[in-house]
């Protein structure tokens, strides 16, 4: 089924402790296509870039399934860009540059086409522009599912409110889910925000794993214990991506299949973060991605028999 | 098979969010006891009092299956006492108090009948004393395993480093690990602390849960999404009794059943946290362990078929 993405599609420069890159593609759209690629060829990408972005990447997204008709290109003006700096533990980093450019007033406009998507994930953008995103559909995806951040809590909250309503999941990190929910511990935070709409609740703890809560439901997948994290950027959006693009090739919604989406989801991000921008992405190969389910498999499996 | 414990037997005063306590019975001998019972009713402790420590305490262990026979009692002198004040977010912790009183000339001697335990867990004491116990043994344990901090790194490394190579199992929380291994990754300070002499780790990332090692094998333990925890102290110690008095009463040392160990443990911690000092383990039952244990199972548990 098709997976209709909503998101940036961006240049990045990194400065990671191992090196630094000056132009990447990045952007959350362009890495949710790549990661969700791996698993389905029917993705629809909608976002605004300027004339300076790369017309391979492009072409190269197009190769892999993404239909980008859904794609403004500004002519005359600059992509976003973002620059940012990784301190040695590569869990804080300071942005040195935010250069919204075309994405200043960036509207939304669906192709017709993309209006009956079944699935819909929303990447991290003015909350106001993913109403009107999904206002623009023409039927009600079986799923919608969106990321948001503390900016947008700080700043547009009600829109934020008003958008939570329309979704069925949100996928956010432990910071932002403790500032949308003012509760400190997780599971009261998860019983919070699904009061403000989403029936499903992803929470990423980065190098901890993440936790999937729907009803009285947990599920916890590990992270990897990795050797080195070379670039951790878009390793959220390359999880969100392998999570919406194994739903959307399996058509399954069950709780069951979720996990099994938060885990190949998992395993995507432990593959972003290996290279540089979505470098590991394009080379990655289905059987060095099934290689590393089983790690995942392996890493919490055990076997207690309880007595009745 | 018995379990040897060496660790502290003392009073703390505990300061957290949701409350206060000013004499409250702690120590690492203590939590480790009072976890382990549930498993074993074979437990040797070695410790140091004053003649201010609460008897009916002692009798408690006693009836649980605690042979005190290695605890010195100093006449006239005071118990070993931390006041400890938590932090909001219960992850850091102000210490206020740190009296060692008895603990200053520790000098731990096992009765004869301790000599020839199967099973030896060091708590968190000077790796010299540690090491003094080890070379009384007569003969050498199944498994030993010792818990150690920061603090030893700082002034006592080289009596750490002797230590070590006498153990078998470490049991250190993240930043220790680090400390002591110079290096940031968790896999890469594996590596380098088994150089040093164990040949099993366990890594405690508290909320995040707990990493086994042992030669090319990790498993990963979740810690349990917790509504509330209430008071953190001791629970790594209880986790450390927990899967100790798992192995002891199992005597099997696969790997496999060290990962139920782990999960125990983990188990163990999650109902120490629920109330102030060891309270919540006096009166826990079997019957509560086996249901928190298949949370744990629920909590991980997914199935991915791979194609081969």
């Amino acid at each position: 089924m098709s997976l209709l993405v909503v998101g940036t599609v961006a240049f990045d420069a990194i400065e990671t402790p191992f090196g630094k890159v000056d132009r990447i593609t990045g952007g959350s759209g362009n890495y949710i296509c790549h990661s969700a690629r791996h698993f389905t060829n029917k993705m629809q990408l909608v976002s605004v870039i300027g004339d300076d972005f790369d017309t391979n990447e492009l072409k190269y997204l197009q190769s892999v399934g993404t239909d980008t008709d859904g794609i403004q290109v500004k002519e005359g003006e600059k992509s976003f860009f973002w620059s940012g700096k990784y301190h040695l533990d590569l869990n804080r980093r300071d942005t040195l540059a935010t250069d919204l450019n075309v994405l200043a007033d960036f509207d939304p406009v669906l192709p017709e086409k993309f209006k009956s998507s079944e699935f819909l994930i929303l990447g991290n953008i003015d909350p106001a522009l993913q109403s009107k995103v999904i206002d623009q559909m023409k039927e009600r995806p079986k799923l919608i599912a969106m990321d948001t951040m503390n900016f947008w809590m700080d700043i547009a909250l009600d829109a934020l409110e008003a958008v939570l309503q329309k979704v069925d999941l949100l996928i956010v990190n432990e910071e932002e889910a403790r500032q949308l929910s003012k509760e400190y511990s997780l599971v009261k935070a998860a019983e919070v925000i699904r009061k403000k709409g989403p029936k499903y609740l992803i929470i990423k703890k980065g190098e901890h794993g993440a936790l999937l809560f729907h009803g009285n439901k947990v599920f916890f997948a590990p992270a990897l214990p990795l050797e080195d994290v070379f670039d951790p950027t878009g390793a959220g959006d390359t999880f969100a991506g392998g999570f919406m693009g194994y739903l959307a090739n399996t058509k399954d919604l069950s709780f069951e299949n979720m996990k099994r989406g938060v885990i190949y989801g998992s395993a995507m991000a432990s593959f972003c973060v290996e290279k540089f921008g979505p470098q590991r992405l394009k080379e990655l190969t289905r059987q060095e991605i099934e290689d590393r389910v089983q790690v995942f498999i392996s890493l919490v499996d055990f076997d207690i028999i309880l007595k009745d």
